[in-house]
């Protein structure tokens, strides 16, 4: 069993370098003080996103490939978000001094799957130790079609949509960490509400897809449809009306519910207030839906309404939305 | 007393985003899924850096405002070592749901002083919680007027050439951690060295101007003259015959050992040993340097030649560079 201790900081560093394969002839990744990239004409989409050991993920149920995989995954989303189109990445990663080489190795791992998925090259990164394992991605990217799409630009009257189906990822968690946790030991449905916790999709050709259609506001959903609605609505300065039975709820929650694997599961609960499915929530104009939804459909994502953006208060049926998000996760009420 | 637990995540991130400033017309800043950067004819410099509470810092003699600068200052000097320009940086931050709202002020001050020293817009970021403090600046820079100045490019026969002085960051380190703990209630010069160790200044504007005089390869000096210029010349496999007796020693440090106020150090290790100095290692050939001496001279920066690149062995006076490297620090090691 190799410590990453034994092998120390250079070694290290060129071990994963020899991973991240080659760059084109005149791009720099690995190996020097920064990385060096090719222009693009287009605006550049850059956001950074930090997974901690014990906030964001606990090793006893997360494989370091796992961490690797969200990690990036995460970052996705944000770009995808705005609009844009991932290309590369450089991560920061913090191990402990007993950290095995082993370790670091399935972490790049999944770094370097989800990468492959949607087209992003790890392009370098910084190694350090400390307490717990943090990993840092940065991500750049540049806007697709058109410019970017951002949270203020709802207008009255748009419909409001989302892509896929929520709450997937919390009963997922709830699978993992609540007693009896379950694990990925119960049916198909349990099985992939894990994965969708630990192995999240960014909706990444989506995004680009979206913000050639027209949408006129877009976010992604990492902290459960109830915050991240609320952001949008408070930066458009707009209300909305949102009918919580059309919120399209994780088909494999239901299913798992439905055969008492997650007893203590609140299906509507996990799709509003619960975290991490990293879907888009969009808005635009309601007559545009039907395109909307069958251009999607072709890559196999659904597209649901579910409400309306108003010039009033902002309602999920009977309910206040705040509510609803004061459900939800906050990092710092941990809670 | 203000803690950010009680504040919440969105309302700490408004306060962020309230002290960021307004980006032009063409870009987005802090508040949405992404930074929107508009695009650039050069090529992008693109690099990531960690600092970690009781690894690179400790709380109880770096103010969070140091902590900030030094986040800066670390990845511009990397920006810079590339011969290229930063111009934005994102910040993943991880406080403690007890850390309080002022402490955020002040490491936000440190970033944003930092930023404005070198012309480097914060532009968004990311905010979790954790056990310990870490702060992840991600920076994006553009290419001066060349291409990039890469590690694997010296020639045999080019000096080897730094700028300013070495050892005083570790000096600075030293006087904060070693008994008696001095800290800054020495004399000048010991005051200078600490703050050497908590504000390091980066060399921005030299990287630039260096790039554009012909320099052959360029590396910060971070991690120390000893193994900073071992990674040069590995990348560019070639060897060194450097004279210690020219190696710059920072003069606070001479000073404040010559008063007896620094008893255990040994200026000449610290200087090819310690790290953090942020200096400029670069190559150049031989016939060039009194024009770089005098160009950077301008700027108020010395420059030394400490030695020539060889085919040979890699030497230090009569020992092996190997041996000096092997007295600086490895992350992992922990030495």
């Amino acid at each position: 069993m190799e410590r990453v201790g034994d092998v120390g900081e250079d070694a290290l560093v060129a071990r994963i370098a020899a991973r991240l394969g080659p760059p084109p002839a005149d791009e720099v990744w690995s190996g020097d003080d920064a990385a060096v990239l090719a222009p693009t004409e287009r605006s550049l989409v850059f956001t950074t996103d930090l997974l901690i050991e014990r906030v964001d993920f606990e090793l006893a149920w997360a494989t370091p490939r796992d961490v690797g995989w969200k990690a990036l995954a995460a970052s996705a989303s944000d770009v995808a978000a705005m609009g844009g189109r991932p290309r590369h990445a450089v991560v920061a990663l913090c191990l402990g001094s007993e950290a095995e080489t082993a370790f670091v190795d399935e972490l790049l791992s999944g770094l370097l799957e989800a990468g492959a998925r949607w087209g992003i090259s790890l392009a370098g990164g910084d190694l350090s130790r400390g307490p717990v394992v943090v990993v840092c991605v940065a991500m750049l990217g540049a806007t697709a079609t058109t410019g970017p799409i951002l949270r203020s630009s709802a207008r009255v009257g748009d419909a409001i949509c989302v892509t896929g189906s929520l709450g997937g990822a919390a009963a997922g968690l709830q699978a993992l960490t609540a007693p009896p946790r379950r694990g990925t030991s119960g049916s198909g449905a349990l099985a992939r509400l894990v994965a969708r916790q630990l192995r999240p999709a960014a909706r990444v050709e989506q995004g680009a897809t979206l913000a050639s259609l027209g949408v006129t506001s877009m976010i992604d959903l990492s902290d459960g449809l109830a915050a991240d609605l609320a952001r949008l609505l408070a930066a458009s300065e707009v209300g909305c009306d949102v009918d919580p039975a059309r919120v399209p709820i994780d088909p494999d929650l239901m299913e798992a519910v439905g055969a008492g694997e997650l007893q203590a599961a609140d299906p509507l609960r996990l799709a509003l207030a619960g975290g991490e499915d990293f879907e888009l929530l969009f808005t635009i104009e309601e007559t545009r839906v039907p395109a909307v939804r069958s251009a999607l459909e072709e890559s196999g994502c659904a597209v649901t309404q579910i409400g309306v953006v108003t010039s009033g208060v902002r309602r999920v049926g009977d309910e206040d939305l705040e509510t609803w998000r004061q459900r939800g996760w906050d990092h710092f009420r941990g809670r």
